[in-house]
């Protein structure tokens, strides 16, 4: 059965591929499954028939047949479960590949993720200017760790997994705020997830969106 | 064979089980499963022989024969699949409890925490109290659309799973904060989870070192 996901009809980055319904569809393609999209408005999203598949009327959603699911890790993860490639059959390394995920999403992604609405909702504000070296010490304080981690290996663990994709779209948010250039081999393992054929059949499929309302 | 986890030899928070391994040593109870525990100081956590098993210096980690892990939602995670009962059999309700666990992690926990690191490291800032309403609002957002979605159930999804043993180790650094009491249902949530005999022994075991500590 095909999936459906949920993503913006109005990319907020304007097709930069930075909104989390690009962690999925990054996930399908390697994969090799073919999905659906329905996009919603930002109005659709806090509507009932929405939140009922999404507490937090947010998107990415993943339905298929019967089951729903929300949380771009979540969705990663199960369909990395039901198909090869994304997650080792080995359990050691399996297991090492979800605490990725979970570095990705819980230590690595929060800081940046501050340090980018700081600069969205605050930037007007009295301590805006203030406030920023703190912001961006916590960030560089994490990517400090993980570029000393990954050292020069080309993935986290021996074969690329759903734990580099978590990290690497987690990264590219961090780029996009200016805070990886500064770490090298970060940049190149960015570069890295970047140049994979399935990042790229995903990317362009979330910029075809944007394009195709810019020019409405 | 069994595990050994890291834990802070010095509780920040006085023992009233806020630290990131409390979540671990419940799920080792709920899973019926015995745990050595290592107790670290803030120095030694920054040390080589530490960050070669946690590269963010943090706790806790999870030591089982020559698996390491870091991260508290994946080894929450991989006891979850190694017992029975806290993780569905069902393929689609495992996935939803998935689901709740990165939903605590990366939607819920994020305000929180920051919430309660701005007390910590800004309450002395001209800022603090101007920016106050608005961390308490985005904590606000996110608590009343989870309270909206648990109405009057006991857990998120049936029975009791890892995802309502992730959510409510969020919430109770919510309730630290003083921000899940004015959501009754959270809160009655939140003291179901307290009253789990599995939580109760996790508790007394981390308040021992407190108390142990304390006396010398």
């Amino acid at each position: 059965m095909t999936p459906t996901i949920t993503a913006f009809e109005a990319s907020p980055d304007r097709g930069r591929g930075l909104a989390r319904d690009m962690r999925v569809r990054w996930a399908l393609e390697e994969a090799g499954q073919p999905y659906n999209v329905r996009l919603l408005s930002f109005q659709a999203m806090k509507e009932p028939a929405h939140l009922a598949l999404h507490p937090f009327g947010q998107i990415p959603t993943y339905e298929e047949g019967d089951l729903t699911l929300f949380e771009s890790g979540s969705i990663v993860f199960h369909i990395a479960e039901g198909h090869p490639g994304l997650l080792p059959a080995d359990a050691g390394a399996r297991a090492r590949a979800i605490t990725w995920m979970f570095a990705a999403v819980n230590t690595v992604e929060p800081p940046i993720f501050e340090l980018s609405l700081a600069r969205v909702l605050e930037s007007k504000e009295s301590w805006y200017e203030a406030r920023l070296p703190m912001l961006q010490a916590r960030v560089h304080k994490r990517l400090g760790e993980l570029s000393r981690r990954l050292g020069e290996a080309e993935w986290l663990e021996g074969e690329f997994s759903v734990g580099d994709l978590m990290m690497i779209s987690v990264l590219l948010r961090g780029q996009a705020a200016g805070v990886v250039a500064e770490f090298p081999n970060l940049a190149a393992y960015v570069a890295r997830g970047e140049a994979r054929p399935a990042y790229k059949r995903a990317f362009a499929a979330q910029l075809a969106i944007f394009t195709a309302q810019a020019r409405k």
